[in-house]
């Protein structure tokens, strides 16, 4: 029997929870402990076996963990726990700021390396697996177009900026890509697409008791960058309703490689996710790129890593001989 | 400028031309020449430039080539050519009977390592693209089913079982997912299905004068192992109507993942390909991973490669840093 991957997990949110719950599927990994700035009594874990250890502690636990999977957020969370945490473990993490991934590698990287860990960002379905389809799309059909769609799905971002709009109690916003448009791309047509043909926005607010619905309307739709460039739609619904039928995480997309070969031949490629929990997807994604990056370590392939460079059977608890055996 | 990547061209069918033609789509990359052991007269290129040289004197290109894509195929070329020019040269072929790839495997690795050469096998859709994809799915939702899905699309092998039946002067077979299946698998209900449940068989058939249409519909329609588990239907048409109507080869198809996570969420991730040119689309993936195989060998990673060991960014013309930037 070989000896288990050691896991830790930074951070309890909805991630931090998928992640406890993807590993469970997996023989091969087991949790050291779950790392938290919150009071441990905050913390409600599956299995309640697993230690809450201070995140203070955490670099008396470098021998102890084979990878640490982090499981904050990009805006506040991971720009600084990404780099000082790579410096000591290695890491996988979900940083998802498309524009400043380049720096972010950068900072990872210059951590990393010079501490022969190995630490992989950007790691989920979009930046993830959607980045490897557009990469398998440009490299094999080079004379063609990449569409990425998302939806219908419920986005953290877009349901946040409606929710600070003054008189809105809660709220939620989905991203739904315009079945027209899609139905055009697989097609091999090559339609070339605004903003607002690819998506439409749809919300459900709850209104502040003496809030006026025009009003909040009108300020969602005009939002610049979040809703001006969309055809978006506004719901207003209880309380009650938003709990009963909004507490879900589904979404998903598509991404659509559409180019030719040859004397014109339209040849299409198109990855597509439908998923009922967006957080536990991205955390069965990371856990499943934990156990490349503790063999790349093990390898002494080491520095700031995306899902461009790794090998697609470290994914896999199976040997080489079995995957080419049996799934090839 | 980088010096492009040299490229030889081993046999000269569909899939040959198919190389050609993707090359030329590849600014990095370069043919060096096609090897055949037909007479070159016999051959019309797509550009009349490109030398053509008897296969016999491919050992005088050693050092010419940077990579030899092998074009034959799997019943009768592979498995003599791959491990003989994996000896001398860097190799991509498509080798495709699924049941061999094990020994194949080890006889091109037993070649191809202790001469410090690399070679890819079974490069294509499936084995292929859909290999990768029955890994991603199982490795990211271990508790799960997989489905794959060909067609629309025709089918050489069941074409040519087809054409071997006395009374047949000429016949195409298309290979048809049944609409109803692939439903009910992408509705996360993960069906079991039988072999006849998944796919249904057409055929469309010339006879010889005098044959009796009876008698090769029943002699179809019972074959063993390529008919007799499927519905299958036959349709009689004329010699003019086959190569008017038939003589274009589109296949696809879908990999299907259907999963569960936390308390028993359905996620499903689809992978699917509409190819116009089955056999361009194969030469489209062979080019990319000809680019890979070449890098592969630069940096010393010799032996035998199957898509599961190679990381999708070596298939991007790409730098490592563009593609973070523009893809990821």
């Amino acid at each position: 029997m070989v000896r288990k991957i050691k896991i830790g997990i930074v951070g309890y949110g909805n991630l931090g929870r998928g992640v406890e719950s993807a590993i469970a599927q997996n023989d091969d990994l087991t949790i050291v402990g779950v790392f938290t700035r919150r009071a441990p009594d905050q913390l409600q874990l599956l299995n309640t076996d697993i230690p809450i250890i201070p995140y203070d502690d955490i670099l008396q636990y470098k021998e102890k963990v084979d990878v640490l999977i982090l499981c904050g957020g990009s805006k506040d969370d991971l720009p600084k726990q990404g780099p000082n945490l790579a410096a000591h473990f290695n890491t996988v993490d979900s940083f998802d700021t498309h524009a400043k991934i380049p720096e972010y590698f950068e900072a990872v990287d210059a951590s990393a390396k010079p501490n022969g860990k190995t630490a992989v960002i950007s790691v989920g379905w979009d930046p993830g697996l959607f980045s490897l389809n557009r990469l398998f799309g440009e490299a094999i059909l080079p004379e063609g177009a990449t569409y990425t769609f998302w939806g219908k799905g419920l986005s953290q971002g877009h349901s946040d900026a409606v929710r600070r709009i003054e008189g809105v109690k809660g709220a939620v916003q989905y991203t739904i890509p315009v079945e027209e448009a899609v139905d055009k791309v697989r097609s091999g047509k090559l339609p070339e697409l605004t903003t607002r043909e690819k998506h439409t926005r749809e919300c459900y607010v709850v209104l502040e008791e003496g809030a006026v619905a025009k009003t909040v309307e009108q300020a969602i739709k005009t939002m610049p960058d979040y809703f001006a460039d969309y055809d978006t739609t506004v719901h207003f619904i209880t309380e009650d309703e938003l709990s009963r039928n909004h507490s879900a995480m589904p979404h998903g997309g598509f991404v659509i490689r559409s180019g030719k070969t040859g004397e014109s031949n339209n040849q299409v490629m198109e990855y597509s996710l439908k998923l009922e929990s967006n957080p536990e997807f991205t955390s069965s994604v990371l856990v499943a790129y934990a156990r490349a990056a503790y063999r790349l370590n093990e390898r002494g392939d080491t520095g700031a890593k995306t899902v461009f460079d790794i090998a697609p059977g470290l994914l896999s608890p199976k040997s080489p001989s079995a995957l080419r055996k049996e799934i090839l």
